[in-house]
């Protein structure tokens, strides 16, 4: 459920935009579970400052985001509200025997993310405040935040592999999701690195800060993040980048006991929190 | 999807009550496709003003509607929001061959109704305005808008029959619905008759109104339109009858043409229209 005020606003992004990432976060759930994309439910809540044009903005985005990944837009419904609201159910299919969860992980699983982390944030931040920086990482940084790619293909690989114990979508930050999944399945972890994209980097250090910093608070990347058997880790790390043709990134392991270390001290959760005060 | 304000008020109905209704109108419309409930999602917005017990309360009353019918809820997600929204979506499972849409009915089928109507109506009013009634038709009227129940047994047994031709539910009044389902299938209709329920009868009595009239407008009794191939109409009315102890209501016609015809004269949409200035 995405709402007008709270999820999205207008200023930092199109209607077209905000409706393709409503989507895409569904999406990207799906792709947490290794599952293929059947069909989806979407109910508009109008306001009455929305007008027939927001609606066929707000709708093509939806669509053009579920005709990407051949999804069928089965139903829905209308209703007046406050605020623009979108709420997306979306449906999917995957083998009982594949299906992950995300606490299926054991201490010693090598813990790997499907991309490297902050482009999206970065694209919210350029929204906010243009930075001085390449202007094709700028452009890179506003297609992430405008149009991120749930991992719906490498979900599927990733879910279809018995290595792979737990997955997750990085939807709220990794520094929140990572310890998402190593509290579900009652482990411990360490993170050893934070793959920073470029133009998070260039962003980042525009603003003064931290990259790494950056990209673990960043939320919205969809990327994913899996908990694998160690010994099996070199093996689908080589198939994936031959399917995918970009890297299965290593960045820490699950380890007995509980909380995330990090730099040699527990790491905070600065991710997004949609209730946090 | 429901927003409080909009769609429900807290003194009109418990948020228990708002939360059944909310999920028994989604099985309504699996009921008038014939299809058997499996799942449902459940997103919810809260706002400020919302309680943590107000969530248990608005909750209890969808997982009972829920449980009523063994569907599952598989999945969800909270937002904030400036006012308490719910959006539901279910899945449901029908053999292609038995799905039934509004749009088939031809001329000269049977117009046929699963009960009695306006009582969910009746408990709206009672709910604004104690009426001087016996108290078993108060009673009756209360339950059928607070805790309605929507056909699904009776949608499947009449998606079975080859000789139902279009299907319906009542969500929105009979005189709003019986033109949606003639206008889909590019008939006109002729209303004979109007089946008022007890409880409908006595509460649009003592407000001084005319019963049909009363009943015509009013929405949410979530009964099952059909439109059923005159011939076989006995036959399938007589098996009804047998298996639910209830009549299947004959309530008028399809004919060529277009418009409802009721007593003499096209019948107005007084039924309820979510987007009606």
């Amino acid at each position: 459920m995405l709402v007008e005020g709270v999820d999205f606003t207008r200023d930092a992004m199109s209607l077209e935009d905000a409706g393709w990432r409503s989507m895409a976060a569904n999406l990207s759930d799906l792709a947490a579970m290794g599952a293929r994309p059947v069909l989806a439910t979407v109910a508009l809540g109008l306001s009455e400052a929305t007008s027939g044009d927001d609606v066929r903005r707000l709708y093509a985005g939806i669509a053009a985001c579920a005709q990407r990944w051949k999804l069928a837009i089965a139903g829905g419904d209308l209703s007046r509200a406050p605020a623009l609201t979108v709420a997306i159910a979306v449906v999917g299919e995957v083998r009982a025997s594949h299906a992950k969860r995300r606490g299926g992980g054991r201490p010693g699983d090598v813990l790997a993310v499907t991309g490297a982390l902050g482009s999206a944030r970065a694209g919210l931040e350029l929204s906010r405040k243009p930075q001085a920086i390449a202007p094709e990482l700028s452009e890179s940084a506003r297609q992430a935040f405008s149009r991120p790619q749930p991992r719906v293909d490498e979900g599927r690989f990733l879910a279809a592999s018995t290595a792979v114990r737990a997955l997750i979508d990085l939807s709220d930050g990794l520094s929140t999701d990572l310890g998402r999944l190593a509290a579900a399945g009652e482990c411990g972890a360490e993170l050893h690195s934070v793959p920073v994209a470029d133009d998070a980097r260039a962003v980042a250090r525009a603003r003064g800060e931290e990259p790494e910093a950056f990209a673990l608070a960043g939320g919205e990347d969809f990327e994913l993040l899996a908990a694998i058997r160690a010994r099996a880790f070199p093996h689908l790390a080589a198939r994936y980048a031959a399917r995918f043709a970009r890297p299965l990134l290593p960045i820490g392991v699950l380890r007995e006991g509980s909380g995330v270390i990090w730099n040699g001290a527990p790491l905070p959760r600065t991710g997004w929190d949609h209730f946090a005060p």
